[in-house]
């Protein structure tokens, strides 16, 4: 669906100074960025006194703020959304997401490896790991990896992430949600999908060149 | 598609303190709330410091926090959205979304006067009013309104929404948005989408039964 990757590390090792960076240069070039960070804690997000801050005290399960420059929403959820669910809130002309964290998904990931900080080296075995940005690029914990960074080499890993996720040949793509819960679709049932409903929302006015198509159905 | 009811008012008239009463009463009653407040500023809700706030500080167009208790996601925008572009944001058992302000938007509206406070009253050719919360229920502008309450009368105002918009009988829905625009569907259009969608998904596993349906498709 969306370009992804994810940048993981031990806690400290400066995952967010790399995403920060990152997020400037890859801007800088063009592309609109989403972040996805998780987050262990109950974090506040939003300031006391406000509007917003009085609607969810009241118990309100969602609240949204929107203006004519930004929206804001936050909502109160029973359990750990997926990266698949979190996309849903994203805008269609997101380029690349990039995560801070989930380094259980499936997702390809970039892990930032400080020796000087951590022997920890967590995507050993993960078939996932794409590359390392590291302060060593000798170190024996990463001498099987085919793409090592400096960390402070911003620019070839921007051109990395540019080259492999961005700009890589995107399919065609479906997510499917049902009663809340993504449903997985094989090539075929994919396939199906895409062009039936492509072909019944055609002749609509103003479908024509859908790029995205989004729907909701709500069954009585 | 979703129940929804705007309390309108002049600034200051008392909105926030009504929705916040309402939500209060309505989330103990049972029912889950989201609300939607516009703000005409550019409103400031990260934190200084706080990791989003720094990859929104560097350039990320949308920003996302996630916990297994709460979501916050801001994104910046090129125009104001409208309400049905924010509901795309909802999650799907919220049982009615309360409005602060949308007042030009064409759905139903309680407006908040208080002839203490102004003179103005802002829906008096508005035909989306449904009720009046006053602090005066004689007072001349409003004498042609059949639903009227004391501002303070929390308990009926609350089961005068209940009654007539949480309730109220819905009929299967759809919202369609292609390439970031809503289409707007006639009834048969709807009806032929929500016959074929609903047809196509039953055979998937885990679509028993499906409440709602969400989709997402991304052409090459």
């Amino acid at each position: 669906m969306y370009n992804i990757i994810s940048i993981v590390g031990t806690s400290d090792s400066g995952k967010t100074t790399l995403i920060e960076k990152l997020v400037t240069l890859l801007t800088k070039k063009g592309y609109k960025i989403a972040t996805i960070k998780h987050d262990a804690h109950s974090f506040d997000i939003d300031r006391e006194g406000k509007d917003s801050y009085r609607h969810k005290q009241a118990g309100a399960k969602t609240v949204i703020i929107s203006s004519s420059e930004k929206i804001a929403m936050i909502s109160s959820v029973s359990k750990e959304p997926t990266l698949e669910e979190l996309m849903l809130l994203l805008p269609d002309d997101i380029d690349i997401i990039i995560t801070e964290g989930y380094k259980r998904s499936n997702k390809p990931k970039i892990e930032v490896f400080r020796t000087s900080h951590s022997r920890d080296f967590l995507c050993k075995d993960d078939n996932t790991l794409v590359a390392v940005a590291t302060d060593d690029l000798n170190a024996s914990e990463i001498e099987n990896v085919n793409n090592k960074f400096l960390l402070d080499n911003i620019e070839d890993i921007a051109v990395f992430i540019e080259t492999n996720f961005i700009k890589k040949e995107n399919k065609d793509d479906i997510i499917l949600f049902i009663n809340g819960k993504q449903i997985h679709l094989n090539e075929f049932v994919k396939n199906t999908l895409i062009l039936t409903i492509n072909a019944l929302v055609k002749p609509l006015k103003g479908a024509s060149n859908a790029k995205n198509i989004w729907l909701k159905i709500r069954n009585k």
